[in-house]
């Protein structure tokens, strides 16, 4: 096992990732930017660096600063935690060359997972459905109108490299198309430097349903059930649930397996989330895979028993999983509500500022993850999640009524928070009755705001 | 089902309540003391109502006060929670006849229950085992002689009606026997009015282990499971474990069918606890029935994901248990810490005070039930018990390692507290071996202090 892991990380997930190192009797170091030397993680972390001014660029994805400041603790290995480098192949091959264990798959499948396309022709290859679409590159005008009569309006046109919802145009209509496919191409261009573009059948408010994969370095993989993530907010999730309260025993089972089929097909280690749209005749097509651990993790541990984050460190240490896929029981429903510092009211702006005041929820199936204390400044630099609050009961109404409680009891002054809005949220009939699609969240803000 | 309950109690056990209360939907009533005008339970319930000044007399055990609250509240019934009037068969009596619903069994198995040669009698009669001694009040010291001869030395000395450590003295031999009786009957006839005195075999360093009883107002009735409380200071808990990690499956069902078999001669009710010692030669006996909720009731809520609250709430408003024993299943192991404002130091003297910064542990396995706040003046009047953290994991060693870097993350300032004791408790190779038995901890501060 690693003596000494460093994390090279910020905020809430930093902070999880300190707690379950030293559950396993393992050194942590803590890397920070300069307003971040107060941060909880610093303070928690064993050992702490500073890896530079506050800009991420020049710490958190700063490659060779946090490379040094591993070889200098002499830390066995490193956990990249969500964002930053967590899905960089050349850290990943950084760290290969330097002899230290990245926690999380090899810098291939990271890369080969991160090329949109690349991942969709290696799905289809697989055997995994994904939306009806080109299987490669768009050349022309010429070649998005014919696939675009092919698939059937509405389509959207994306950028092979993109990510976070930019380089990406949906057109309902062929009137549309034309101007959806330059502007895509020009934002893909400006934004990650080629204008490589693809197309898919636009899925109108689908579910967004992922499974949580776990493979070990000896070809044993299994799969955690799915988290239904359709509550979103400009692609950003803002709530999660697991299970999903509209995915049977059967079609869990279904999906369960051809997300392990796909996660083996392309060698798939540590943990990893398959990502699939659903429609409403229980059609499911893969969306894309994520490389790493993921800001909801926690509701599949609380359904299962399994601690995600000691799961990875075990298997960057070569250590196979103990249990097969029937050993994996699904023990009631999980919700998480990702508190931030920003205000509803005023189109989501962040609220950086001192916490001045918490008050956390508990109580009966209370966890709390969060990255912040009484006096703790938040910076502006950075995302503005403070933490999770998630929820865990025997069935999804009672796990609603604990969280509708607890948000009630949540505290926080010094800044704003989007606690109320998750409490009305939460609250809406379309949330209760399970049935809500990614497009709910936007039409509840329509009214909200 | 209730549409307001009055819960006649304050600090987290109050605050425990008042949620599983808003969880299901049912208004909320807080009784408080002048100096609880700003307390956690005062604060949260939907109403409260001052019963009274600080002098528990005056308030938390004013029969009369607390039932005028609940009827000029419109209470349909009151949660007495643990201490104050829990245990009163007269309050209990009260109620019945103003036909507020008590959440808790009948007066008369409370007050059977509360009489300790009585239950002693009940459970001999129920076929439940007893620690040998005498079956009835013990005239004179011929008698007590006598029976000491009988089932040999050490014996224990108690009065009838006593509890909380007074009226009670133990002998090793016959030369202490006489001084011993009549320090215990003195101090009986000026504790609690009379000397009605019995005798039983003193068990040396027994675990002392309890079942966790659920029974409804239709027969049913089962066991959870059990809770190893053998970690206790002056018969006062400290930290509390479920399972016991010397119990097998065997002895888990033969004790837990004796605590079923006990509770159910007595025509038991509502949650409650059939306490046990247990020797070295998994020999048990019955100690005392509690007829309420206890403090580590948490521990076996996490074990079988059952809500001991709410099933109290639901069996008072005649509502059957919707499971047997055979579906009641344990999973993984938990662990309470009581968190007191006192200093370990100095014999454990409570510190009351102001709470000037709180950092609770948070995370995987992690739930925290307290009544503090930041601003929080602890009154020195109640208590010094402040909460408890709780930790659940798949094993003991994980849950260990889990409760040691959740105390070790937790701060408290501005009052004493025995966070570190804990930690330090917790760390002990006895605790660890799991083998510690009632006698562990007050040889551990012999060497702490």
């Amino acid at each position: 096992m690693f003596k000494k892991i460093l994390i090279a990380n910020r905020g809430e997930i930093a902070v999880r990732i300190i707690r379950a190192c030293r559950e396993m009797g393992i050194v942590t170091v803590a890397v920070y930017s300069e307003i971040d030397k107060n941060a909880l993680h610093t303070q928690l972390a064993d050992e702490s660096i500073c890896i530079g001014s506050n800009k991420a660029s020049d710490s958190y994805l700063n490659m060779k600063n946090i490379l040094s400041a591993t070889i200098n603790s002499g830390a066995d290995a490193i956990h990249p935690g969500f964002g930053f480098l967590s899905e960089n192949p050349k850290f990943v091959r950084m760290c290969e060359e330097c002899n230290i264990v990245f926690i999380g798959p090899s810098s291939d499948v990271i890369e080969n997972m991160g090329d949109k396309s690349k991942a969709r022709e290696m799905m289809i290859n697989a055997g995994v459905p994904v939306v009806p679409g080109s299987d490669k590159i768009l050349e022309d005008f010429e070649e998005v109108k014919k696939m675009a009569d092919e698939i059937g309006f509405p389509v959207i046109i994306k950028a092979s490299n993109g990510g976070g919802g930019k380089g990406m145009r949906i057109a309902y209509t062929s009137i549309e198309l034309e101007n959806a496919y330059n502007t895509a191409r020009m934002e893909a261009k400006a934004s990650f430097g080629d204008d490589l573009m693809y197309m898919e059948k636009y899925l109108v408010n689908p579910k967004h349903i992922e499974f949580q994969i776990l493979a070990d370095n000896f070809g044993n993989i299994v799969h955690l059930g799915e988290r239904d993530c359709s509550m979103q907010r400009n692609n950003q999730k803002v709530m999660e649930e697991a299970p999903s309260s509209i995915i049977g025993q059967d079609l869990r089972e279904l999906m369960g397996n051809t997300a392990v089929k796909g996660a083996k097909f392309v060698n798939y280690t540590s943990a990893g989330t398959m990502e699939f749209l659903l429609d409403n005749n229980n059609n499911y097509y893969f969306m894309e895979m994520n490389t790493r651990i993921q800001v909801e993790h926690p509701i599949t541990e609380l359904i299962t028993g399994i601690d995600l984050i000691k799961e990875q460190i075990k298997i960057a240490a070569n250590i196979n999983l103990n249990y097969k896929q029937d050993n994996i029981k699904i023990h009631g429903h999980a919700i998480e509500c990702r508190i931030n510092a920003e205000s509803p009211k005023k189109n989501f702006m962040p609220s950086p500022g001192e916490i001045s005041y918490i008050n956390l929820p508990g109580g009966y199936g209370v966890r709390n993850d969060i990255s912040i204390y009484t006096g703790y400044k938040i910076p502006p630099n950075y995302d503005s999640m403070l933490g999770k609050i998630i929820v865990h009961a025997n069935t999804r109404d009672e796990a609603i009524n604990i969280m509708k409680r607890s948000l009630g009891e949540y505290i926080i002054k010094g800044v704003e928070t989007n606690i109320d809005f998750q409490y009305d949220l939460i609250s809406s009939n379309e949330y209760i009755s399970g049935e809500f699609t990614t497009g709910y969240v936007s039409e509840f803000i329509k009214d909200y705001i």
